[in-house]
């Protein structure tokens, strides 16, 4: 933290503040400049809230200086982390780009099979389905619950495929790591803090969702909470911010990736589904997330999502997927 | 939902989207235009997603036109909604201006006495506290747990203060149910559906505040899940809204107010603290938010801000709250 | 500026960073701390940009600590600028709450007249209203001109009131200089940088109207672009910034007064008209913004709001703003 | 538009709001459903403005339907629009991916031909510099005005490269389509409307560059200015928008570019550089407008972004810049 004095503050209000960041067992600093004082603060152990000194006399601005996360960042581990499954057939974060698809829930086996087999055939390794919804309307079709985690397994069993599935809270969180390969944390749970606790003490990775406005900061220090409890198997999703526009559902933030990418070791994916909100821009957003440089690609794929329980209008048709994958091929990814 | 077609479309577009609206068990109703058809969907029971139809070929646009809520709209119920506490002694909703203060956690029993004493004697009649805290960080104090709450009921028992606390779970909201008044619901929360059917089964009011990036409708539903459950003591409180500006924490989004009021039945508080997280503008828009009509005000009050172990840079000291409730009544606000 | 160097950089990569602040004429300060090393740049006259050391190797961040303006700050100037009109009878930035109104656009005399003697007599000093109007559509009425600002003239004329009018371009801001008392300068036009120094070169006050995603940073900026002409006399107008909010067209940004307050010496306007888009939250915010602090309300008013030409929607009837003044008085608001 | 009244509106408002409608020479037409009844507004020839009804008594929505633009759209012209530069050697809109790289402003011709010949030989064939700079502060560098024109003239003398650079107001206008190819508008001055008019009576193609918070009907509305006074050689370039992300300077919002192609008939650009400001994101977000299917791709490279006079933070190096179109020559772009 750099407290930056105003240029009238006086020797008491500057000496006020030094007293303040002592009386918080931290060092203070001055560091006099032509037109006015600046005192850094050291030795804190953690962040320090800036309003601590914004409201002090004399203080014109208080700006942090170090990051509030250390497992999550990149100066702690330098290499990329790679996310083996199973035997380490599939390895997240490594050369290949992970396809992730399938429907937004589980509706049935037949349905789930179904689905499964022909994005498989198309090139995913992964399988993404919800057993548990979090919906916005307490009226809507919630998911078919465990019986929704065992049919997933069984599309395991048949196809081979990993499964991502959503675990809602802390209780279902048991249920999701005992049937899935990953558990995947939503994004309006991004601060569900209880939540990511119990994630870190899974033995499944976790795929952890960008929550709607949560700055970069704040979803590293979401993943802190899960890599503090003692899993450092965590992938970070970007699926679109909440902005002005409303031409889609939300605007996909892709200038993340790279900023991720520069301060975390964590491979992160890219759910073009989600930030588009309807069908006809996931392709062209799937393209531009796989050349953006992300690990990953989580996309709604649905046999008929005119039908579909819930967000339909944003599944592909495996036929779509299909196409999508021939052109991230011909674009040269190893899938 | 009214389905705009394009001026483009063709015969057998136009019928496919009307087949597709009676798939769902809709009804479909064309209203032919100078340039174009648009067609109305009626006897949908819930809300209808745009984007079902948005990828459909001849289609345009799809405009949402009924709202999604039901027992929070004020054409379900058209007086104002009015919560009373105890004995009915206060009354949330009347004719008084509702002063809810204290500081952001129960630190000590010594600290919440000596809170609350210096803010009922200033006007409030509320005592605001959280004793189960959630944070950004995982290295960050996050509370006394239940046994501040039973600070909390000793409070009210020294004062007869109401007391108001964070439920930040559903099992949390067990405990903060026997020991509060009002259970609080925390902006981060805001969509954790669990937690708020749990609140919906309790038989206190609920202070709900809007998530950080939450549309009205987004907060609307929120309530109608505590309301679809049985509750409907209601209280909806605008705490400031993520946007681009990085002049204060967040914006406090006062347009809000009055749209709240035309559309719901239910009070709406102000928290002016949290929308400014800095001291400096904490009283200025606690002004504004009573001027604007806020049946209340939450405010954050602590006797050494300095000191506090969360949200201190953000607290009042109990006189410049004092000198707040000063000014509000000179401003003529029954307290 | 303060860099922030990676606690990975290497020897090289810090004199790197050194060299390159030095190769701009500016002088660096190395500041050891315990886990890396920061960088102070001293000595640089104008503002520094972060992107320049944002890329290079073994810097992690770039933080500014110094701020842009210079002219519109309290550094420069302590005490309140106070801006009076004619012989003083008027004095923005005094005691007064300072109330403009008028019609969006000027659309005749009669009518420019009686709405006029409508807002004088409810307690208005100030009338507004356009001769010029950027307009969304190219299809839109765009003003009277020049007729227009000869009408504000004689409605001054005949009842006192001192008249403020938009202009849209350097070349209209000619003729109203010559016309109105202020010149007002429209959100869309915050950073047309010849319109603002040609405003700066006149004799007239002016109303500086915020951009509709601008910081305060920028608003200060072009502020300082009419200052840095040798026009010091400069109202900062809030109208309602764009957020991801749609129960209004624009969401008011309260916070952004105390800030300016604390920063510039310069008076701050309120526009609840622009910022909520709509009439029924138009006298809710007009209070908010005199209950925050602001020096004056500029408000639309129009005798026959569904008959407007332009903005007819979010105009007041004269009878609305009897009322609204009303309640400012109750609320002990001087006028 | 769709005129949605309350469940509760009585006869009499029905009433009134269709008078309102008939009172502006449109017909209301109303549609009685269930619950509620709406009104449907037919022979309106421009926009609605929704808030003309929204304070009426008994309303409760007024829902746009249909939209403000029509030469821009591509219900006025299916087929894509294709702009031919000089004898058609280059065809903005066709089926090769556009390179318009260059430093971003003009600082010398030795500096000019240098950039622009090491572009050229990695793949540009479009210039892009500026000679009239809009800068945030006033103590900054503005450009080297018409000597700068002067020097792009003689770079595509030299070189065969074609050039666009930017027309801050109407009267630079003239001289920037004297020399340049393409007239390119800046997001500041996006409604600008005098200069979007002046350019719309230009015999050059314009590059309009998306506000930073504008939607895209407003920026389909900036370029129906153009188009209006008879330009239909068209180019929208999306620049990144204004959020609350700090990681970036803005967000590239890419969900724009198929919205844009099913809604209009005109070629898109993207600027990485600009959405970046900063270096080390540009690449990506490059690959990712090429990927997502842009026209055209806007690009700084400066031979010493260290010393550049503006912008040099975000320019990529020549080196940079040949990384990036081998890169997008194996992902199989045509060039």
């Amino acid at each position: 933290m750099l407290i930056v004095m105003s240029n009238h503050a006086s020797k008491e209000e500057l000496d006020n503040v030094m007293a303040a960041i002592e009386a918080h067992g931290w060092q203070a600093k001055p560091i006099p400049g032509g037109e006015r004082t600046a005192i850094g603060i050291l030795r804190n152990t953690g962040p320090v809230d800036p309003a601590i000194f914004l409201g002090m006399p004399g203080v014109r601005d208080a700006i942090p200086v170090s990051k509030p996360y250390k497992l999550v960042s990149r100066e702690m581990k330098k290499e990329n982390t790679l996310i083996p499954l199973g035997n380490g057939s599939v390895v997240i974060g490594g050369d290949k780009l992970i396809l992730a698809a399938g429907p937004c829930a589980v509706e049935s086996e037949r349905q789930a099979i179904e689905i499964a087999r022909a994005v498989q055939k198309a090139g995913a390794v992964l399988f993404r389905a919800g057993a548990f919804k979090p919906r916005t309307s307490p009226y809507a079709f919630q998911g078919l619950g465990e019986k929704g985690l065992q049919i997933l397994a069984h599309v395991r069993e048949e196809t081979g495929l990993f499964v991502v599935s959503e675990a809602t809270d802390h209780e279902v969180c048991d249920l999701v790591e005992e049937y899935a390969d990953i558990i995947q944390i939503g994004t309006r749970n991004m601060q569900n803090y209880r939540l990511l606790k119990r994630a870190g003490q899974a033995r499944k990775p976790v795929l952890l969702k960008r929550g709607m406005s949560a700055t970069i900061d704040e979803f590293f220090m979401a993943a802190e909470y899960i890599m503090s409890e003692g899993n450092d198997q965590v992938i970070l999703c970007e699926r679109g911010i909440r902005t002005f526009a409303t031409h889609s559902r939300n605007t996909l933030d892709l200038n993340a990736v790279p900023y991720i990418q520069k301060e975390s070791h964590l491979p992160v994916f890219i759910d073009p589904s989600h930030a588009a909100g309807r069908r006809d821009q996931v392709i062209p957003l799937a393209r531009a997330g796989a050349a953006v440089g992300a690990a990953g690609l989580l996309i709604e794929v649905h046999s008929c999502p005119e039908k579909a329980m819930s967000d339909g209008p944003q599944s592909l048709l495996p036929a779509d997927f299909e196409r999508l994958v021939a052109e991230l091929r011909y674009m040269n990814f190893k899938i």
